[in-house]
């Protein structure tokens, strides 16, 4: 609280990491690219939890939870899988220290492990291997399988959510017999996670499908969430997969159909992670602070009492007590911050760095009109009325900042969405306002890579329901039938 | 459901590993010493978190996440800590895999830390490296921290839920001011552990503190919960530890005091694990299958239709449907179950192994008569009831089912508590009818030790609020000033 943040304008990266630490959401710790997601912060995550919690046995889902470690020879089962996660593995390869006579604590050698384990980076394998054991016939699927648990891979440059070593996410395992069945829960676990980015982030997201450079190891297909960032840059917001028979054929898991007839399962995995805590850090928030959607706010409302002395403290507050009340009664979380050891004005400054949507402030003249003084952290607008009906106002208030907050980034996204018809073209856009460009690719990896290296930019998805159009790519003059979207991404 | 359980009489612990893995609630993993938790299991575990968890936050308490990795060093920084958990660590020592060149996937020798890694046992050491950069004054005070995590402890004979390398549980970690404050927070949490144990588990537990022998490594004081399961032995449920000043000494924690004084912060740290479902198992469990109480099971009423014919079954369906909105209204879980695949018989057995507390059948004449046929599951009686007020009925039924499997559990540990005299009647109880033995001790590690050795049975604890009483320790027939609780344990 001391000084404010850098400015958005002047660093964004910078104004990223000092607000995660200012407001309490995380920190590193002192393990190499381990964060400490702090009290705030993760009960911003249990809130983004419980609602997709919620939408997963909404659509049939049940939580499980497998281990932590899996074999190294598990790995090595689906090539293209190993290749994709062999390079940032944690590997356990002892399992006991000891005290080397001198006081020093050192790996006892005598336990060495025969096989290596891996920290689980994704858990595709480990679960394919027990799922062997629970399908036999047609009438063992679906199996619609979900698990919370974190997760490693180590990262050489990370960033508090973006990018670490070890981080927190549910990764959905699902089993089917057919493969339309597959497919269709691969989409249905996609259009959850953009329901969930739309309606509870208030971040607008684009559905589209990654191209073959940029698939799951292991994928057949996958499919993703885009979202833009106030600095232009484009942030995977959350990946379903159809992996087609890979992981039943590696791991040996067939069923009996209802013809009788053996084949091997069809599978999906979808994951959303605490990244969605730096995507909803960066798609709203300003130079004071956070600017949380009311959904995902700890804190939705604060209280703050202005006053002189105890006796209009004491006034206040019971006014206060009765405002807590009734916006309780309505499930909205509310904070009465009487703490004396700090002015208002430093409260107000804590409230905004925090992105607590709705501030009530109430003085001794409030006190005598029967008003209260809101201000809204999206907007700052303050605004003097009446505690007549104050509850229901409040309660209108948070839908109407859910949904410009919303609006307000929907409006960004399209101001920095840009079509483009040529690869100079491609290039000035993507220096000078960044964002989703939308652009023809000849669709061959190559074109991709060589993009990828001249401008950093990478193509995001081919979004779902594509307009179809004839063109020329951007980069080789080939024929095109889509646009593709381009931008610089976390 | 091919074949019964072994009975308990017969073999009790081959009823326990063939209940948990039959009522599918957990099964070994291909990871030595891993389980895998079933979405059966896992939704028990869930329903326990929420308890829990509001719990801790109505104590307040929030959550937190810190890092799964501890570096080396760190545990050598408390030494007590160090020597009790050195032996069961595992141990990551690379950072990634590479190919051989003749396809194997081999750990890469040049992705060696410079410090090893230890998957956490528990905490303590890489919360307090961190409150050191929280905690500057008593402002700070108190810190009331908890994580839901995944921890590692390699157990050399493992067994489902009871003892596995990797479990799950909560760790709280708090840090208080004055020492007065931080044992009152143990005592607390103790509490908190003991109500959800008797309120939620319906298992009735002893509070009471561990003897120095059996102290967490790096507590001064470990308060536990213990309770007693059908076969007499005892279950550690759950411990509260008074750490002292010893972790804020080893990281260097100082806090200014509102005298100005710098002293060393106070900590306590607490932690109830998946161990919770053995013990909810053999608490209660039966030859037939699990016993649930009502308030820990996934689903409390199921509903079973006895049909001839599609006419018929669509007529149940229909009556079926009304009971099924009716006991939701009351926010009762239920599920009906009307596969035609299963005959009512097998769908009963199956209810049963899955600890359904009450099982509502219908068939043709009940829909004649307005009534429906309800059994319970702890008690195993039927009864015919009429259709009108069923749902009132259910719900005090269930209450009934949750008080009386506590009250089963309570007079079966009154009935296995012995108070002995003398070291013969202690070993002849032990090998007869087990369970609790109140006896004198000498406070001695060397008697305690030699008990242990001799007889497999262990100090459990001393109870809180114990009679004083004059007495002669049954081994040595030294003075002893109260009993304590022996018994053998998981």
């Amino acid at each position: 609280m001391s000084k404010g943040l850098t400015s958005r304008n002047e660093d964004y990266s910078q104004w990223y990491n000092e607000l995660v630490t200012k407001a309490d959401l995380a920190e590193h710790s002192a393990v190499r690219g381990c964060m400490v997601i702090k009290p705030y912060g993760y009960s911003i995550w249990e809130k983004m939890q419980a609602a997709l919690d919620k939408m997963f046995k909404d659509t049939g889902h049940s939580n499980a939870y497998f281990p932590l470690f899996i074999p190294k020879s598990f790995f090595s089962k689906e090539a293209s899988h190993v290749e994709g996660f062999a390079t940032e593995c944690a590997v356990v390869t002892h399992y006991r220290l000891k005290n080397d006579g001198n006081g020093n604590i050192i790996v006892d050698e005598d336990a060495k492990l025969e096989e290596e384990l891996i920290v689980r980076p994704t858990s595709e394998t480990i679960i394919w291997n027990t799922y062997r054991g629970w399908i036999q016939s047609y009438r063992d699927l679906p199996i619609l399988v979900n698990q919370w648990a974190n997760v490693v891979r180590w990262e050489m440059r990370t960033r508090l959510f973006l990018r670490t070593a070890e981080f927190l996410w549910q990764e959905g395992h699902t089993a089917h017999a057919t493969k339309e069945e597959a497919i269709e829960e691969t989409e249905r676990m996609l259009d959850v996670y953009a329901t969930f980015a739309e309606e509870f982030m208030a971040v607008p997201v684009i559905r589209g499908k990654k191209t073959e450079t940029e698939r799951f190891a292991g994928a057949l297909d996958t499919y993703c969430i885009e979202a833009l960032m106030q600095d232009g840059k484009a942030l995977q917001a959350g990946t379903s997969h159809f992996l087609g028979q890979n992981f039943a054929k590696a791991f040996d898991v067939k069923f009996t159909s209802k013809e009788g007839k053996l084949d091997y399962v069809w599978a999906t995995s979808w994951g959303v992670s605490t990244r969605l805590m730096g995507a909803l850090v960066m798609a709203h928030s300003d130079d004071a602070g956070l600017v949380l959607p009311p959904k995902l706010a700890p804190i939705q409302v604060v209280i703050v009492p202005i006053y002189k002395g105890d006796e209009e403290r004491a006034k206040i507050s019971e006014v206060a007590d009765g405002i807590v009340a009734g916006l309780k009664a309505r499930n909205i979380s509310v904070k009465y911050d009487d703490r004396d050891t700090q002015r208002p004005g430093f409260k107000f400054a804590e409230y905004e760095l925090k992105g607590v949507p709705v501030r009530i402030a109430m003085g001794g003249r409030d006190l005598e009109n029967g008003t209260v003084e809101i201000a809204r952290r999206d907007t700052k607008e303050k605004q003097t009325i009446s505690r007549e009906g104050l509850e229901e106002h409040i309660s209108a208030l948070l839908d109407e900042i859910q949904q410009n907050i919303y609006n307000k980034a929907l409006a960004l996204r399209n101001e920095k969405t840009t079509e483009v018809n040529s690869y100079d073209e491609f290039k000035q856009v993507l220096d000078t306002k960044g964002g989703f460009i939308s652009a023809h690719w000849d669709g061959t990896p190559e074109t991709e890579k060589k993009i990828k290296e001249e401008t950093k930019a990478t193509i995001r998805c081919i979004p779902l329901n594509n307009k179809q159009e004839e063109g020329a790519c951007i980069l080789t003059g080939k024929p095109s039938s889509q646009r593709v979207l381009f931008a610089r991404a976390y």
